[in-house]
């Protein structure tokens, strides 16, 4: 049977108020007595009743974690990002999977405020203004992975994507190719992605290149992508490169060119985006955007416990640098 | 200001007693009444406090799911099928990363119980007697997910890793294979992956090739597993194909060889195991056992939710089926 407070108190020989104090790490308990009270907890192996406690503190030493697919290869490394931080200062994750759904995540929400989560990190491809009233309204401590609202009241961490895009293109651009093709995400989309697409076309326009709307390809940001882009693309003008908004996008590009008997990089050059485990086992390896996706989740737990303690931020947009990963999928 | 159980008695005429039956499904509240508790409810969008009820029902709706770590390309898609079973269930899922680290282990075990989930689907290499002993002090309802305690009492899901193994191994010695290579975990490993170098064996003697030591390569399920296999490797025999324990092992072994100018499957065939999205992305495709990861996900939370409600399980240890699928990295 495990021991109570009570027990505690009585190994001890103090009051049950006293052990109290001490869990409660409040300072007027003299040393001493503090010291017997932590040995009598150490000796009877006492652990508190977290769940009781939480509705006092109304802290319960939890945060949910909102993302669209923990099967996408994408997630995982900024999940563990933010666990092991969490993990440092005692928290859990809850993980919940929405799809990009907007009832579910909308659920999701409410259901991580009714098990009194500390706070939420929020990853969504789409931050919807129904999530961000939401979020208000439930009065939940929120910090913004990978998307930025546009008013910029939550605090986010993501990459400059148009940034990473734009030199993503011009590295294309430096090796001579003049027909660059563009697959991914459309210009108009609610997120951070959309910035990718942006990126190009400016990168596209500044050195004097022809933007050709017949080497666009929008779609999302799987494998399948790239399949069904290289269809349509292929018979389009001569293409020398293509820049893909990320990495299953352009191993699926690469592939689907392999069956049609083009080789990478010695017939096209094919930049990726996000530098997954994957992309440095696939063959030919890819040169690609390197985002740091551990230090995402790293640093977004950071903030939102600083958030959660009341403590400032930093910085309320956190910017992490990214790099462009040289490998096998360019020409030399 | 969200509505308060008080509010919602107001609104619908009845005592707060009234609507604590209701919401607590005990069946003595007459149908009308019911209704107009229902409609206030609704129309109050009142939350019963879920953390106060816990302590009360003595179920938080949560569970706890320990696996080595999430950025392992194995464990996404069992997690999203644990956490969409959860979901259907009206449970929640606290994730935590052990990297098989036993104490690391034990401490989570040990929070699970304080925030008081209602069981836990545990996933992990090793399975030492002292975790097995501390699941049983803390009362856990526990399932196992890809390992089975020796003596059985624990419910799992896994699939059948020597038969699997044995498969693999066949399928090379019937495509004529003469020197066939072993790179995965020793035989000795305390975990339902041994069972797969049992399988090699075992078909290895069976066909009457002879087993030879020097054919094989014992390390982690990792990529660089396979690297170094192959540079100790290739100066053995003439091998002309091998088993290799995960993908990951085969991925490596394969871009270690092209290194060499040994071409798969044209000079040395190449089993994997697992089917990790990858696979079928990589060049060669691997021809692979795959493994239901999403269905032992999902087969598992079935399990464990049984089991907390105390209702029967059909199956105690559930073996679920794995197939062999052909890709590209034998010889056709």
């Amino acid at each position: 049977m495990a021991a109570s407070i009570k027990d505690v108190a009585r190994e001890a020989g103090v009051s049950i108020a006293t052990v109290s104090r001490v869990l409660n790490d409040v300072d007027v308990v003299n040393e001493e007595t503090k010291k017997k009270v932590l040995e009598a907890i150490k000796k009877l192996g006492y652990r508190p009743n977290i769940v009781a406690r939480s509705l006092k503190t109304q802290k319960t030493k939890t945060i949910g974690i909102l993302i669209p697919d923990i099967s996408n290869q994408f997630y995982p490394e900024i999940v563990r990002g933010t666990e092991d931080v969490a993990n440092i200062y005692d928290y859990n994750i809850m993980l919940c999977n929405s799809d990009s759904d907007l009832e579910k995540e909308k659920e999701y929400l409410r259901v991580l405020k009714e098990k009194m989560v500390d706070g939420v990190l929020y990853m969504s491809s789409s931050l919807e203004p129904e999530i961000l009233a939401l979020i208000k309204e439930l009065e939940l401590n929120t910090v913004l992975v990978e998307s930025k609202d546009n008013e910029g009241k939550l605090p986010s961490v993501t990459i400059d994507n148009k940034s990473a895009a734009l030199d993503a293109t011009n590295y294309l651009i430096e090796r001579g190719n003049k027909h660059i093709a563009y697959i991914g995400t459309p210009k108009n989309a609610q997120n951070a992605w959309s910035l990718r697409y942006a990126g190009y076309e400016e990168a596209i326009k500044e050195s004097g290149l022809e933007l050709k709307e017949e080497l666009l390809y929008f779609g999302e940001l799987k494998a399948q992508t790239g399949y069904e882009a290289i269809d349509k693309l292929i018979e389009k003008d001569n293409i020398d490169a293509i820049f893909c908004a990320s990495d299953e996008i352009a191993m699926g590009a690469i592939n689907a060119l392999r069956g049609k008997g083009i080789l990478v990089p010695e017939d096209i050059d094919v930049v990726g985006f996000n530098d997954l485990y994957t992309a440095s086992i696939f063959y030919p390896r890819l040169t690609t955007i390197s985002q740091p996706m551990y230090d995402m989740g790293s640093v977004a737990m950071r903030m939102l416990i600083k958030l959660i303690n009341n403590k400032d931020l930093d910085q309320k947009h956190f910017q992490l640098p990214y790099i462009l990963v040289e490998r096998d999928s360019c020409k030399k």
